[in-house]
């Protein structure tokens, strides 16, 4: 890249940071735990959330931000739960930026549990963007395969969570578990990692356990 | 985008496509036919190119650039099949540029036939850069879902023809092979489609008479 080049994109990333700090802080002291889920298209985040939304809807409020390029369809399979969500619409641009998010502040409930942005199917560059989030997951799917953590590393090193999606297909795809985990975890070795099939129902009661953990470390803080 | 933000891109792209137009004349002029092969991390474009260098090396000379953000592997993986394979290491940027490419240049042997290029796994950014090539392909493997074309429009627009790949996943996974079809070719009508496994060696003798047929064409241009 040329200087100016790189003087423009730090200059974005740095006002994208400051955004992303004033959001977290906002959502934080609500008891918000907002969480930023990234991977390539069609790895299943809609589907992960759909079968999330099942399970915690009778104990908690949750709601979604939906990034896509183009089209409507994930904000509406969310709402179809009778889940609050929201779709920003990026017309070409391949990640969320943390003022997208600000713009849908103002329409928030206050009294939510849990706040779940589903990134732009992009395993690169949603990777520089802080959303503002508490939490951020990376999903990997089983058909990707297991090479994928050293060669798409920043989505990796700045998550707290990798979850191995579609895991019913492992028995079938050349997906080696312990490979994925290790390659994963020589990235970032503070990686949570949860194994999940959202179509089986497998993997996901962990997930929302460390979830609620996460929820319950946030409000002690602010008690 | 703020103001200076746009012009830094416009002058990008504006500097990438007079590159690319300069590489593409030089291969052109040299009778090779470039294809650049584009889709989502792990849609199978480096598993394609090994089935299909197999049943190109009999009969044509291929070569293989290979775009990625970190690791050598996929080029490593091409070059065990006999076939050379450069390997690019963007080192964090989420598509290849037509300097990249240019910059191979005097390396690329003047009597190949086929010169195919790997872009970095990423269904958004390399639809925007052209590298040069003569022949744009979008892969789209059943595992990611027959709904891609409308949610990342420019792949399939920019492209020449689509290859739905990991068909022999087809019976067991929700993938509406008519659905995904029309979708692609609501966006982009002139579209070649074909769908592929290379695990079971299917559709890919097709493939590679289309790439055959487009290699005769351009080659009667010259003569």
């Amino acid at each position: 890249m040329k200087k100016k080049e790189i003087l423009v994109l730090e200059e974005l990333l740095g006002s994208n940071k400051k955004i992303a700090s004033e959001i977290r802080k906002k959502l934080e002291e609500r008891g918000i735990l907002t969480i930023n889920l990234l991977s390539s298209p069609g790895a299943g985040k809609t589907t992960l959330l759909e079968k999330m939304s099942e399970k915690l809807k009778p104990n908690y409020k949750m709601a979604v931000i939906e990034g896509d390029i183009e089209t409507e369809r994930d904000a509406e399979r969310i709402r179809a739960k009778g889940i609050p969500a929201w779709q920003i619409i990026t017309g070409g641009a391949c990640h969320l930026e943390a003022k997208m998010v600000g713009k849908l502040f103002p329409e928030i409930p206050a009294d939510l549990d849990f706040l779940f942005i589903e990134n732009v199917g992009n395993l690169v560059c949603p990777a520089s963007y802080d959303l503002g989030e508490t939490i951020r997951c990376v999903l990997l799917s089983v058909p990707e395969g297991d090479d994928k953590p050293k060669k798409y590393p920043k989505a990796f090193t700045t998550s707290d969570c990798l979850i191995v999606s579609k895991s019913d297909l492992l028995p079938i795809l050349p997906f080696d578990l312990e490979h994925a985990r290790k390659e994963a975890l020589e990235t970032n070795p503070k990686l949570k990692i949860f194994t999940t099939s959202a179509l089986k129902d497998s993997g996901i009661d962990e997930l929302i356990a460390y979830f609620v953990a996460a929820l319950k470390e946030l409000r002690q803080k602010n008690a």
